[in-house]
Formats: structure tokens, sequence, C-alpha cells
């Protein structure tokens, strides 16, 4: 949905993306932004090129910040280096808990990016799905507390994002819309988000909104249940680490074993039927009018830019 | 459910539907009666006995009305020319979306034809029973838009086609109630009601309301969402068709692969077991008690209007 | 969860549970406490020690009143005198409806018996989690109407009764919260418990509710339909007997097939695998981590009581 050129990875690095960001991974030592948190002694940045990581290992609670501008498109890039990042925080165990969150203004995630799905090979689309995949899978059922701080717009893949979260909270801004708009595009969401969807705004929700590519603004999404508190901008992540708080005062052991329980089922689908998937994903974004529209899409948002 | 006898068809035209109306289909040419969609050019009347359809070419939209008075009870008939209009409009590529609504006062439509169900013979109620589903598969999974203008009471087989559609709109009257009350009736509604209610009222609720056979008046319906809109009665219709406006705004074809995508797995459970259904049903009607309770009700019925 | 300790019985009585009561079966004659409800003809009071029964022959309605106290936690003794009690009104053509509610002050049920999981032998856990399955089925399908009259606290095992009535009214005391809050003593619902919130609350409540182990107040708990009605103290009983009414104004044979339909397949899951979750409960709780902060978590009960 957004512009993210970008130097891409060879397709097997995917499968070992521990390999992958050996000279883009940057060590900082500074002090985090966000001095509110205490700063001190956890207090330092870590993470990748448009990965931010700021841990708090006093709290056990990291703030990833999403840093692909203009708008946070997943490319294949960013959807690397937040598996990456993620895995790191779920093999340290200072962490529980993880807040996502932007770090480029007024756009949590514009979604998939477009220059992904568009004039590319079939390998690259095979390989570009299977991320998307696996940020989804990794995220659904991440050990972690996650809770999605959602401070910008929220379409399609950012959406799903914050879908894999356990808890989500929405800046109360009118622009800041929600949902899965794929079919407005010319495109359908694949069934897995429709099961995330369903998981969590229910089975007639999702079958209007999914239809109609409906962008829920602030106060629907809270009313339909997309997000579980909207709350001034200002208050975003203050109050994403009041509900983390809520969720680490549960034993880690029984509330992993209670979230795998809700959530195994759905990954399950997508994990038996996983490479038929990538296969329909590629069979369909290969159609010529697929990739006509696209372009048309595409060339749109280049002219609106220049 | 009302006592509309007639005519029937012998059981194998059912399944070459196309056969039936040779005779009975009128070819209108008189404008559309509602002048307020415009009238002009592609508004003519056609349609059958029984189904008045005002197709308006210019939008891709027709209305589609019951015509079975008293009280629109789903005969044999009504199903078929129900599916015969549905299918001419499939395949018309004018057309993308159809208002189903009533030409009868004060009733959407009183459901199943009690008469169909008492006093025949087995092979009548086999043939009858296909009927009905016949008409459930093909508006649950057509590949139009479907709006329901509910423009009166709306029970049992009334509420399963609004439930088939895509989108429903209530007049705010509060004798237009709409639910599905067979318990009521000392029957019990199959498993795909059941099914199409959950998907659209969620577990819980279809659980009490289909033990109770309970009618939603037009409030409780809209805070259940079991209808999405109640409107002023005058204002059914052109509430109806700004919101096959929003569903026309949408692409067809993603929105077609994202309506089966949302209703396949439910129309196929009935589809790999519908002989079974149609044994269940033929069984359960003809045990002793349930055709004396419905003969006592259908006396009560033409008393009542005797 | 409390300290209901007692006399148990040999594992196999449990298979034959009509042979449990012979000696502790109390037949009693007095006329039932709540004269409000007319005393008169039907009512003679009867029932086990720990529960006790007031049928109403006239209307057809028996109320079934725990009494475990302090806190009616479900000792092996209990379950085992609910199911005999339950089935004997089943098995009594004078009745179709049961109001299930506490005898004790201030708590429903407090859930689980902690002393029947702890400091035992795998045989005694086998043989208790079985009872805990037989009751939860027995209620879950019952062909009785059964309506929770949720007259104190209803967490945990409290909560899966009530669960699985077919309606809910709870007192609106601002301490009477209900849920299932398994996770805030570090263990995990089983997933007949996750199934059976599912279907009254929904998947992301559920999923939310579950992992937090939270205790919903009355007005939550209404919101979020974990309970059908909230009314003040006095009155849970009279309205839990006028929601009866509603309930038996329908034919039973349409009813019960209607419940059947709705609740089958999720007894189904349960039963296809009753002695894998047995294996996993016993397995579960016998681990020394579980062992240890359950005993951690009854001293504190002890030294609070003490």
């Amino acid at each position: 949905m957004a512009l993210a050129l970008g130097v891409r990875f060879p397709a097997r690095a995917l499968l070992r993306p521990w390999s992958l960001l050996r000279d883009t991974t940057l060590g900082r030592s500074e002090p985090a932004a966000d001095g509110g948190r205490g700063g001190g002694d956890g207090a330092r940045l870590f993470g990748s090129q448009r990965v931010l990581v700021e841990p708090d290992a006093a709290s056990g609670v990291a703030v990833m910040k999403f840093r692909n501008p203009p708008v946070n498109s997943l490319s294949l890039e960013l959807l690397t280096e937040l598996v990456i990042s993620l895995d790191k925080l779920e093999n340290d165990k200072t962490f529980r808990g993880v807040i996502l969150t932007s770090d480029c203004p007024r756009v949590f995630s514009a979604g998939l990016d477009l220059t992904e799905m568009c004039g590319r090979n079939p390998a690259h689309y095979a390989e570009y799905w299977k991320a998307v995949q696996e940020l989804w899978l990794r995220t659904y059922l991440s050990s972690l507390v996650l809770v999605a701080a959602i401070n910008g717009a929220c379409p399609a893949g950012g959406c799903i994002i914050a879908l894999a979260c356990d808890c989500r909270v929405l800046a109360d801004n009118p622009k800041y819309h929600i949902g899965l708009n794929e079919t407005l595009l010319g495109i359908t969401a694949p069934f897995w988000f429709k099961d995330a969807y369903v998981n969590t705004i229910g089975h007639r929700a999702s079958e209007q909104a999914l239809q109609l590519g409906y962008l829920f603004p602030p106060s629907e999404a809270l009313q339909v249940g997309l997000v579980d508190q909207v709350v001034p901008e200002d208050q975003v992540l203050s109050t994403a680490l009041s509900e983390m708080a809520r969720w680490l005062a549960v034993p880690d052991h029984a509330r992993q074993l209670t979230k795998n329980m809700m959530r195994k089922a759905t990954a399950d689908r997508l994990l038996r039927q996983r490479d038929a998937d990538i296969q329909n994903f590629v069979s369909f974004i290969c159609r010529d009018s697929i990739q006509k529209s696209l372009q048309v899409y595409l060339e749109k948002l280049r002219q609106r830019k220049g």
C-alpha cells in the first residue's frame, strides 16, 4: 500500500532469518527517548534498521517501534526484522511482554507492501507471502504478552498485526481507521485473515466488514470489539503499559497455556495448508487483471506523492 | 404458517425448474410503479405469478417482490418461482444486486407453508423440503448482493430468507417481529437454520432464541444484530437502496470471493447431508403427533379467517 | 478453592453413584422454607446431605440448593449428590425445570474443591476429575430447563455450573463476581470450560477473560452476556421463576431437540476425549510446582480462617 522500495534478500535467507541482519542490526547504547518510563538501568535501545526496540528490563516489557517510513508498509525487510526482533525478546528471559507501536507519524502500518506484489516473479511472491504468514504465526502464538499501541491508521496488514496481539489500544483520532479493506483494492483477504477477524469481532461483523472492505473509525472499532480501548492520542502508550500490567499480573505459564488453547486451532488451520495458501496467493497475484489494477493503484500513489 | 393452497408441480419438475414457468411467467411492459427510482429506460416489470421483479438496468439493481397473498407463505410454487427469478437475474450481466421485499401488506413472509407439510404423502414432503433447501442455498451463496427490505412480519422461513441476504433493513413497526419461532409450533428448526442464526447473532443468542421460539421486535432485532438497520416504514426501500449502493461500491469479484469464503463452510454442511436432512424432515413431519398438531393449528387459522 | 474436607467415597462408587446416598439422603417432609412460592400440595423437601431439593409438583419446577458450607466448594460428595438429585428429577415426569441456587450466604459456589486436588494420589485425582466432567455433561445436556439463580460469588467451577444452565440470573451485589479465574491460581481451565465460555460470551471475550482470569462484576457480566439478568438480591429467585415460566411455555420435545442441536457438538468434544482429559488433569495436577502452589494457597486460606 506504500512505496517502500529497497534491497531484497535472497529467498533462502528467509529460512534462516537470523543470518540476515548481521550488518544492518544496530546495537545502540543511547538511553530510551521515552524518559517517562524511567530510563535508567534497563533502558537501552536495540533493534534493527526498521525495528526500534526499547527494552525495560526492570518491568520486563519492551516497546517495539516500526520504522519503515513513510507508512510502515510491510516490506520483506520489515517483516523479517520484526520476526527477528520478536525472536530475540522471546529468547531473553528478561522479557515477558512487548508493546508494538509505530515510529512513523499518523500510521501504525499501511499494511502489505504492494511493491512486493507487483512486477516481480512468482518466486518473489512466494517468498513474500511466506514472510507474511511467518510474522502472523509468530505474533499470534507468541509466548509473550503483545499489546498493540495503535498510534495511527491501521488498515489491512497493519490490522492483522494488531489482531495478532493480545490487546489493542487505539488513539482516538478520526483519521485512524482500522480494518481489513482488501476488497476495495480488488483483492481478497486470505482465510486466516478472516479467521483472525472472526475470532475478534464475530462472524456477522466480519462477513459484512470484509466484503465491504470497511475501515472502522475508533468509536466503531471499540463498539464492534476490534480494539479494547480508545484513548486520547497522547495516552496510547501509557494505556498500553497499564494494559500490559494487567496481563503480566497473571502467571506466565497458565496464561501461555490458555493463549495456546484459544489460538492453536486457528493457527493450525494455516499451518496445515501453508504451502497451498502460498500457491493460492502466487497464482492470484500473477493474474494479469490483478497486476494491472495494482499497477494503476501504485501509479496513483506515486503521482500523489510526486 | 398460512393457507396458500394451489396447484402443485410434479416432483421432477423441481429438478428442472426452468421448465415450470413457461405459461405462468408474465412478460409485462408497464413502467415500474416505484416512480421514485426514476422509471425510464431500464424500468420494466417482469417476473412470475408470485414474484414481481422490477429491474433497474441503469443501477444494475432489481427489486423482487413476493406476491403470494395473503401472507407470502412459502408454497412450493413461490419457492420455485423465487429460484427461477433469482437465476434469471444472476445470469443477466446487467444485474449486480437484488432487493427482496414483500408485495403483501404487513407481512414479509409468514414462512413455510404448513399446507405443504400436512395431509400430504412423503414424496410431497420430500419435494417440498428440497425446494426449501434449494431456495436457501441459492440465496445464501448468491453471487449478487441481496438486501432484504423487510416491510412486514418475518417469522420462521421468512426469517431464513432474510438471513440469507447480505444485509437486512427492517421497518420500525412493533408488529413486525422477526425470528425463528419453530419450537412454539412444536417443531424444530433444521441444523442449517441454526447455522445461519449462529452466523448472524452468535451462539448464545441463537441458543436462547431458538429454544424459546423468540420473535424479536425491531429494536431488539437491531440490538442482537439480526437486522442491520431499523427505519420508518416508508423508508425501508430507500434505505435498502442506499445499503445496496455501499455493497455495489466494492468490486464484484473480490466481494464474491469473500462472500464465498465466509459462507461456503456453512452451505457445505447442508450440501454434504442434504438427502439425510430431507429424510429427517419427512420422517419428523410424518409423525402422527406432528400431523395432528399441525392440523389443529391450521384449523384454528381457518376459523380465524372464516 | 475452599476447605470442604470430609469423608471420601471409593472410586468405583462413582461409577454407580445411585449406591452412594443410601444412608445420607434425607427424605424430609417439612414444607419448603420459601413460603412465597405458596407451599401447599407439591411442596416437600427432599434431597441429600449437601443438596436440598424443594419440589413444586404443581408448577413442575424444583429448586435445588447447594448446601456445602461455608462456600459450596465442589467436593466429590457434592458433585455426586448433585448428579443424583438431577437424575432423580429427570426421571420424574412431574418435573420440567430446575432452579439451581445456593443455600450458603454470599456464595453460589466457590468452585472446585482444592483439597481434592492437593496431597492425594493420582487415582483420586482421576476420580475427582471424572466427577467434575460428569456434572458438567449432565447439566449441560439436561433435558430439563435449568435456570441458575446466582445469589453469591460464582468463580471457576461455580461459573461452569452456571454456564451449563439455560439461563442465568445474577444478584446485583458488587461482590458477586462471576467468571473463570483459573489462571490466577496458576492453573488452566480445561478445553471444555473454554468451549462453554466461548459458546456464551464469544471467542474474543473468552480469550481475554480466560487469560486474565477475569471475574466479572454483575454489570459487566450482563454486558458481555455471561448472565441474562441482573436483579436486586431479594428478587433473584422470583426472577428465576419468571424466566423458568418463559422456557416452560415451549413444548418440551421441540425445546429439548433444539437444546441438543445447540449443545451436542460441544459435549461430544469432551466425550470423545474424556479419558485423555482426565489424564491431562492428573499429570498436570501431579506436578510438583502445581502441588506446591496449591499447598501455599490452601495454607493461606486456612490461616485466614484460623
